[in-house]
């Protein structure tokens, strides 16, 4: 079990969907940074389950305590423990699965490493956990808004339905407008459907988020192993349910060549160093260049649904595992905020890494109160 | 600057393109493993540059030593160190670009953070770094073999030309017959061509590499951060020129319903828990589920082009960066054997935190003199 | 700010002396383990302000709840949270202290390296943080309970008063039956005395907790840098208010030669290795040896007293600074579960790390259920 | 194994004392530091074997080569990774202890936990891998130069005979000018005495290494585990043949009242905040306050000793073991640099970790290169 992800900004989660809580320490934030608790609460409220009928009918306040590290409104540099009761728990609609293992989903490989498992509602593997994540990623997001870093993710495919338009030509900010948060309002509501549909047949499908960063200094990512985009890579794939991952010309950039690919260099009106193309999606050698960052992340269709399947049981039997339980039949628009916690988390890390071993950094902390 | 790979069997990289070697440390490698010298060399020869003429001309014999670690033919649980000294440097070649940034390369980003950098080749953002990734993952190669785990990668896609039959439908060994690694003769020479044409304009092309993982012990994995996707993922993304990496099915299973894509179960002949498809590539909640695990990877086409490119150098002009050195026209064949590598340390390493926090690996273990 | 302590059984640690809660996770234990809540809550109690008139009079119950990672009774192998919600605080005490920095405590050092601190208590800096490690050490007991390791600490000394006596001629077991934990009930009684007449002095006291552990298996510890006895001391170290720390034979050995010092070996009558005498204690080239482990940790007398003393302000003034709040006159019995505490850590996970890299620990752990 | 020490500033050693060769990786070095050879030379001068008398006859030229991470004489951010070939072996007058396990070595521990071990010369276990920790401590130091602080080292106890002078009352200096690195040429002198009538019996004596660090700035140490005494009583710990560590006070701290301990603070005619006394050895609360640092390094008598003993074999046999092959009698004079180099690097470390997560560290900065 490995629930700390982070060198420096270090986050250490813990919580399982139907335990008593989920909740998350973070180790290494500077001190002296505002803690604004209600931006934090509008990030977990982005994730909550329930907020529209295409998302799963769980009912969770979610609403957030902090038990440490936080004095007269802000951080002091000692860990920062948050964290939010469970509350609406039909543990009851698991008792079926206690020995029964669901296919595709944790059951069995849990099970299998650990010789028991918590069953209520997927236990530690549910993607409950993410609060946690959500959490120390809205602190983390705080930090990058001091340094003018900005991070957005909208829903740009779910199954079929694909929303191509490069994102410099669309409001990004109409994402958070609509239930699936697709920021083309046509799109939108095609995906709305399409997920409705599916959940109506009891069955789930399959999306893609993708995320621009804009505003990120020179400098962020240590090579060779610890590349920026590597990091955002493990992040996104750390999150349930992810298939894949690719930034800047990703998959279709094995087609082109590099005459083509190369991003020329040029010097802006004021003199900074800037790419005409970004194909590199604001990566080169594995650190930042300034450019725009951005990446698209797959997610499956989820493992949960209403039908009948085949599969073993905890004793050596077939059975037939029977839908029961509350789920999300696309689990993109909750996975917007994920994606962007992670990210942020990534960044204030490798921000903090440069500031240790790089003068980059330190010169732009000058006039940072941290 | 993050050189180090591992938790528990843990290795250490180090040495630029143009520098005295490139080489490894090795620790926390099991005691009591034959080190099979001529396998990690022939691992060695497979990456070495020179091999047909579709890679790159430098001239390296990448014979190898070992410094330490290894007694009586035999690892000893200390640090193995091994080491590669670099013979072929035209160093020379690279000092018109000592000032200028070459673009989609590492210049400018190694420059803005560090403040100076080894121009020579590409000094440390050079993929000859990989030699010391591809000894490490060789003796990881000679333990996956005690336990049995295979793992082999092939070339999948250049520019355009895609391998699309499954590859339970491929003979993975004939990858090895040709220069491309495809183990498809036909497609293998018209990639050759392709490649070979490219080569000839001066340009470079990317390409696809697959990986695939049969043996592997159920439990291999450790969640909720460190998934075993997620680690093969970031090693993945740390190749040098990789821009994606998708698992099971990747970006494709986004389209698919739940009810497509989940694994159902079974009982094999043995009693063995099995799935009746793998879209989930071997790995479910983030820890191995006994089928084979398999990826792909997405390599860029590399930067270095035998053309004039627009560019800025290190004083703040407009620049023309010529086209010299040599290079690799498309990087997937070599990078095979990277792949690879780097797949075998991800496993290892994570069969041997398995062994400290689990009864699964441990009762494999128990045979085995380490 | 590191809160976090172990590779494989690692611990993270949050809260203040007077914040909401003080707590833990422990990320990495086994599943299986029995959880035994009432030997936890044990622990707590002997770590528990308010035992007897010679320790502080702050009343807590301890009474901790545990958030995750049980499932019916069992560790699961998912992060385990507990947690202690502080009670009895007198934040009050403590405003005079806000902007006042008191000699040999962590005021001033917190906030040059933060630039804020809470001053409630100590904040982060204030012993009440040994909660988090008490109660994760008890867990840990109880691992080592499993595999017949036993640790056992009492109080050698108080201020001139020394117990010299061997531990092997001591009956361990007294140490609990005085409030002073020294297992010399004559010797107890002098020390309690002294203790009582410096806290009526307004005054404090150093005193040596010494530390034997039993039963441990040969093979733990990592060299070259984490020796067993180097993480024992670190772990001994990084307890409020140490400032030494030895083994085996420690600084005494230094006056002996090595003909007197060397541990000669022979055979027992189950043909086991052993060694006549011990002043290696237990360790040789950093890993265990099979004998008994035994240490003495030095405790300064607490800064807290209550008396004027000389200091300067965050303003820049000199002051005197008052002597008010609760303190310990002495802080060594109820050190006593604090460095059994961090033993247990240490040793459980080596025992871990071993299980990784070495046969010995998996043959010994052949017939447990983790 | 673990020979990686350190989180941001990161050495990896590796090399037995008759392989080919030892060495270390420094990986997170900043870039743009002046790489000066000569000194590192003379630090490794400092240690290198047969400088006297009374230290073994071993001949090593111990002459270090770079083989990565320096360009035009400046570190460039990249692993540095420097070699010492070893030289001198006279591996035969080993062979007689393959299968026998010397009293308090590291033979039968060694062998119990990897089955096997390289005997010549101690293998792994020998002092001679901290040829590789004093190259890494000298680039270390070069760094703290920079920031203007200064570490000496002295020996001020052989056996019984002590150097009990406060160091503020002694010219340091005078350590380097006799073969016994003690800086009162009277007690040298009788040390000097000690060891060679000591070796002339085939025996061997411990002794203590005093440390004093001067221009520390304020700030470093990371509560609450990695506190800057508990890092560096664990560097210290990892040193062959270290029985104790004690800062400040340490020990005979135990026997004082808090109101005579407590370090009263003043300001000087700067304003910058002062104590009076340093009985806290210049750490409060883990973090350094700016004092001088101070403690104290037990070394016991070293094993190797030219008389018979009783021991056991690796084949279960009792034996007598006799004393062959070269050693130091006494380890101390030659441990002064090494002591040196772990606290160089104990420190280095923190002051890259404050300039992560604070401010102080990057004032202090501002000004530097790197």
């Amino acid at each position: 079990m490995s629930s700390t992800y982070g060198k420096l900004f270090k986050i250490s989660t813990f919580g399982e969907s139907h335990g008593t809580a989920v909740g998350v320490i973070v180790d290494g934030c500077p001190a002296g940074i505002d803690f604004d608790s209600s931006f934090i609460q509008s990030e977990l409220d982005r994730r909550k389950p329930g907020q529209s009928r295409i998302t799963t009918q769980r009912r969770e306040a979610d609403e957030f305590q902090v038990l440490s590290g936080i004095f007269e409104g802000k951080t002091t540099g000692t860990p920062i423990a948050m964290m939010v009761l469970n509350g609406d728990q039909r543990s009851k609609d698991y008792s079926h699965i206690a020995q029964q293992f669901r296919p595709s989903h944790a059951d069995y490989t849990y099970t299998a490493k650990y010789g028991n498992r918590d069953y209520r509602g997927g236990g530690r593997s549910s993607a409950r956990e993410t609060v946690a994540r959500v959490a120390a990623g809205a602190l983390a997001k705080l930090i990058l808004k001091q340094i003018g870093v900005d991070i957005k993710s909208y829903v740009s495919q779910v199954g079929k339905l694909k929303l191509s338009t490069p994102y410099q030509q669309l409001d990004l900010n109409l994402a958070e407008e609509n239930a699936v948060r697709c920021p083309d309002p046509v799109v939108a509501q095609q995906m709305f459907d399409l997920i409705d549909e599916t959940r109506k047949k009891g069955d789930s499908i399959g999306g893609v988020v993708n995320c621009v960063i804009t505003g990120t200094p020179v400098g962020l990512g240590e090579p060779v192993f610890d590349k920026l985009h590597a990091e955002l890579g493990k992040a996104m794939l750390s999150i349930n349910a992810v298939k894949g991952f690719e930034y800047g010309s990703g998959f279709d950039g094995v087609e082109m060549y590099g005459s083509e690919h190369n991003d020329e260099m040029f010097l802006d009106e004021d003199n900074r160093v800037k790419t005409k193309t970004n194909h590199s999606g604001g990566v080169q050698g594995g650190i930042s260049n300034g450019e725009d960052i951005y990446f698209r992340v797959a997610f499956k269709p989820v493992a949960t649904i209403m039908q009948d399947q085949d599969s073993v049981d905890a004793d050596g039997n077939t059975v037939v595992v029977s839908g029961k339980g509350r789920h999300d039949p696309c689990v993109v628009p909750r996975a917007v905020p994920i994606v962007e916690a992670m990210a942020a988390l990534v960044l204030v890390d490798f921000y903090l890494r440069n500031r240790a071993t790089s003068k980059v950094a330190i010169e732009i902390s000058s006039d940072l109160p941290w």
